[in-house]
């Protein structure tokens, strides 16, 4: 029996578990990217619970992202329950027949790419910054916007990386987990060519991480292999459910985005007040230049409030938006005088 | 890009997208074995939706689950979006280094098993009763109590087949999905020891099988496996809270067994008297020899019944337990006169 080779797992944000003794009240958990003002989830039909998921919802919800993603009609297009399954489910259909690909990682990025594509042997290159050239590279994988910074790549730069990687029989792999508030830089609308695959978080811009839902869109040999290694069922009910009626929810998606775009400006500019450099991110997170990021947030968790730290760059500090900002300053500005003396 | 073989689908009941034009009212779907009684499921805490799932809270799953399932304390356990889940990645652990492995599956049964054991290439031999030797296969695959038909394997057997296997590296794969209503016919008292693996499904007992939960328990190597595989955050926030608050609820269990046990007896009876010899089952689903079943199905349907028939054996008909006894019933017998003329 092979076990699959365990390498370091990467660190994420998002579990309070065993910080609560640095803090005994309300925690403030700004630890992701996470929108904190859910979409409202209503009372669910009991069936939602009991029966299981049925393939008129599962026809209703790809219907209801294909058309809030933009992408056409031909575009196949696969629910999973959370990006992160697909993210781990990617490298493997890619394992066969041919073995290992060599694939390049626009990074610094979300942890868990580089760590699956590796943990099935592939050979994976992480590329600082924006190459000049994909030569050698059977795969380019992009988070876009990324995630942490913010980083956005337009629309001529992965047309052209797309047909480069395309006219070799090699694959262009977008992760737009944030793109729902810059829908502009979503690539959705060329999904279901060959060579491009895209994939989609429903729980962030939602904020409804716990739901577990995603999408991949691409071409129905990319989709279909997907569904097949998921296997039926693999979406909940009330993840079909809540999923369609809020991507069908063109009214609070547009408000959000502005709201959020709005909270987004506020914080940087009360970092700046507090002579404090915000060096980028997405309306739904930013990330700070702090010289000792580390010191810093465990005086923050000291005050109840959780952010990402990140070991490859001890200056960064990414937030999530906080809700009650009133009381995120508050306990942030008692923070930073504690280390400031 | 090597995209799996697609095999042809098993065909599975519980779902009625297609059928309403068979019937315009309500329909009492049967086609599956799951409790029509689910456990009552409470409103639930906002961050059930809105947060990741944590690590406390599937720690507390698990230590319910294990309870639940009498499995000892060394035991590794680990929770899935529904058994389908597990079931989809147990031919992948075994596809390398070794490559092929000849597994026996004791059929008929849930045809997922041989299906994806098959499509990722391995060499599977459907074995029709009880096999007398194991000689030659590297994994044997039992659901147990078994369904359709509910035969139950004895733990004297279990025992020595477990040793025969384990002695030379070999696996015994035990799928209890319906052990719940029937705890004394489960292995998982011997769970963790090298060369057994189970499979448990929280929704078919608890009768919310849209929620998407399962459990595969064994030796650590295993389930430390399907955790990294299927990665962080496979099981929603939902089902970490259900879960953990259904498998503690010992009382409804008891309660429960003995209710369906009642109805499964009042089932037998009443198609004696129909002159309809029902051959076996477990009590959330029944096996009743029908002379044309897919006439009769037919039938039914056209009574809103749906039920499952079975192409490999055109006499068999399985029933899950209707709810709704007396309606069931007055639609039963209009179907039959029907057929009968």
């Amino acid at each position: 029996m092979g076990a699959p080779a365990v390498l370091r797992q990467p660190v994420h944000g998002g579990d309070l578990s065993g910080l609560r003794q640095a803090h005994a009240g309300d925690w403030i958990d700004l630890s992701t990217g996470i929108n904190p003002f859910a979409w409202p989830v209503p009372e669910l039909p009991t069936e939602a619970w009991t029966r299981l998921p049925s393939s008129d919802d599962m026809t209703a919800l790809l219907q209801a992202a294909r058309q809030a993603y933009g992408a056409p009609a031909e575009a196949g297009i696969v629910a999973v329950p959370g990006t992160q399954a697909a993210i781990q489910l990617l490298p493997r259909l890619f394992a066969r027949p041919q073995g290992v690909v060599r694939i390049g990682i626009l990074g610094p990025t979300y942890g868990e790419h580089a760590h699956v594509w590796r943990s099935m042997g592939h050979d994976v290159v992480e590329i600082d910054g924006v190459p000049g050239s994909l030569q050698g590279f059977d795969v380019l994988l992009a988070v876009n916007p990324n995630n942490p910074d913010g980083r956005g790549l337009g629309l001529p730069l992965l047309r052209r990386w797309h047909e480069d990687l395309a006219a070799r029989g090699g694959w262009l792999i977008l992760d737009e987990a944030f793109a729902d508030v810059v829908p502009e830089v979503s690539f959705c609308a060329e999904a279901g060519k060959p060579g491009l695959v895209i994939l989609r978080s429903f729980g962030k811009f939602f904020g409804l991480a716990g739901l577990r839902l995603g999408f991949v869109l691409g071409p129905e040999i990319v989709t279909g292999a997907i569904r097949v290694t998921a296997g039926p069922w693999a979406v909940s009910g009330p993840a079909l459910q809540i999923g369609c009626a809020a991507l069908s929810d063109t009214q609070w998606q547009v408000g959000m985005r502005d709201e959020l775009r709005a909270r987004a400006r506020r914080f940087d500019q009360s970092m700046r007040e507090r002579g404090i450099h915000v060096l980028g991110g997405t309306s739904l997170f930013r990330l700070a230049k702090i010289a000792d990021a580390a010191s810093f947030a465990a005086a923050l968790r000291g005050r109840g409030i959780h952010v990402r730290v990140f070991d490859y760059e001890p200056q960064w500090m990414r937030f999530g938006l906080p809700a009650d900002e009133a009381e995120f300053w508050r306990r942030f500005v008692l923070a930073l005088s504690e280390l400031r003396g």
